[in-house]
């Protein structure tokens, strides 16, 4: 039975859904909370032990790991002085703010024997995990494009968020997920990366970011996000050239979801050189399909749930495995983040592990 | 009024579809037609004149304009003797499969002192008639993107489009329309482009790319088309600060129109630093909007009709004013597609007009 003594290092918004979360995981005692503006505290739980100082919580005897969720600025501070007090470290995304800063939390934790991961989380998305199904098994063929859309209404930000110098935008907030199931997707070296990003409504952080990802097999991953996309949804599509799978969660009705694979029961057949005089709608390339051509499968069904992520991380502290969120691939993620972020300030293609 | 005497080169699909529209307009005649197939002139209007020979055509003093609709390949030759001929030229779009090639033909235009243009008629489609006007009157506020779609399912190509010596693919037959259209819409100079072009389907020409304009105010343009994309529409996205403007072809549903524009009421407010503890949906930054925030507002309605572009040709040849599509226009759409074409190859975004 693993012992884990949590110790919830920072007590807004995050602090309060891991404790919201962690008090339906009973492998996992929530040892301690601690917040610097004593007031996020009182809706704790009765009895937990609370602290106003991040080192009090670190040193806590009765906390033997100690979960990151302070501003993003403070992570590096926080991992290191829990290395150092000899506990193991789980880190809210995104890990660092740099990628020396990482590796500076990362090898204080190796440094200290104390095990580290990351709360990447949304590997387990309901959206995410079938679609993954459908690129490894192949589902529609050799895949050539996969898409993955997340449009709001918002507008602003929100709280912190707002503010560059704490990890602010959403390129850190969203854009830290929607990387890594990129690359947890897809098992190839990415060649190179092409991004555009932009502050449309808010003045000093991105609001909206097309990335494009080119792999080494000929394969491209888009990701798309804006906060004030007025068609808002979560969109997935894996596009191959057996079919097009989709899972699209329409957040204006009712978050509708539309899951399926949709095929083609033949493809255009057309001796070359013939004149086809006939008009299928606006262009012969282009207009409504033949009845019966197109027909549709549903998506695999996946389990996943919100526990999935910490179910994980049990496991892995249980039998001394790996954790599902390596270092190496938290630090790949950081890396072409900042790649992307390159290409977007240069407006010039990077190239990337090629 | 003015005297346009059409000598149609070249009878296949489009040859047939200009004389189906020139027989409503009657300021036009057609005087002749050619087709190195004679039987593709067997469905021809009684008593027209034929030819085989493109020469004949040309030379025929009932002829004074020559539209040339040959295959692509023979769109210099054909417009170079037209020119010797001191024929007005209209060209079938791609004017020509190099710029080198172009500027022979536009060359020869002048040098004779006859008329030339471009069959991009497209610019006159209903689709994107109302999308110029949402941008150029500013109707979004101050547009980030612009996105144009063209998602099909047929897969291969037909006749000679899958020829990539015959100027086949995609991005020759539909890329320079939707090219075209873009950069009509936007009076702005393009300082760089980036694309993604493949084969999914067809072996030796491109039935899927996206093209990415980045224009010196910071607006982006996406272009998005692909031959099995099996979600099968034509999208306009017009995206600003105040708005999204949508007008979307559902090839699937009887071609329904969905076209409007979508607003929000307000912005998100959030006073800087306070934590805001209500979770909307799966995210505090995205999730269904709260009711009535989001309102829609029609497109604009702007007229347009097949008929417009021969329309404007018969005006300006009458007034001796500028064709709509200018030989400059034309050099522009080829040359950026060079460009496209150059960045899909090499994976890195190319330089233009900076």
């Amino acid at each position: 039975m693993a012992d884990i003594r949590l110790g919830i290092l920072g007590f807004g918004f995050m602090g309060h859904e891991h404790m919201n979360l962690l008090s339906k995981i009973p492998e996992i005692t929530v040892s301690a909370i601690c917040d610097n503006v004593p007031s996020q505290m009182d809706d704790a739980p009765k009895g937990i032990t609370k602290y106003t100082d991040m080192d009090d919580l670190i040193n806590d005897p009765a906390v033997n790991t100690v979960l990151i969720v302070v501003p993003n600025p403070l992570h590096k501070e926080a991992a290191i002085k829990a290395a150092k007090a000899g506990k193991n470290i789980i880190c809210e995304k995104p890990a660092a703010l740099s990628v020396a800063d990482y590796d500076e939390m990362v090898a204080a934790a190796k440094e200290a024997g104390v095990r580290f991961t990351v709360h990447q989380q949304r590997r387990h998305d309901h959206d995410y995990v079938p679609m993954k199904k459908v690129f490894r098994d192949g589902l529609v063929g050799k895949t050539y494009l996969i898409r993955s859309m997340m449009y709001g209404v918002n507008g602003n930000m929100h709280d912190w968020h707002i503010y560059p110098e704490m990890g602010g935008g959403m390129l850190y907030d969203w854009g830290i997920h929607l990387i890594d199931q990129v690359l947890d997707m897809v098992p190839e070296k990415v060649t190179s990366v092409y991004a555009d990003i932009k502050k449309v409504i808010n003045k000093d952080v991105d609001d909206y970011f097309l990335l494009v990802f080119r792999f080494e097999s000929g394969l491209t991953a888009e990701i798309e996000l804006g906060t004030y996309f007025l068609t808002p949804r979560r969109e997935w599509m894996v596009l191959g050239d057996k079919g097009t799978a989709i899972f699209d969660v329409d957040f204006v009705n009712g978050m509708k979801e539309t899951k399926k694979i949709v095929r083609t029961r033949h493809l255009l057949e057309n001796v070359p050189g013939k004149i086809t005089m006939t008009s299928a709608g606006p262009t012969r390339s282009f207009g409504p399909p033949e009845e019966g051509l197109l027909y549709e499968e549903p998506l695999p069904e996946v389990k996943s749930s919100e526990f999935d992520w910490f179910r994980g991380y049990i496991d892995a502290i249980e039998n001394g495995t790996e954790f599902e969120i390596t270092v190496e691939q938290v630090r790949r993620d950081l890396c072409i983040m900042d790649a992307f972020r390159e290409s977007a300030k240069t407006g010039k293609a990077v190239e990337f592990e090629s």
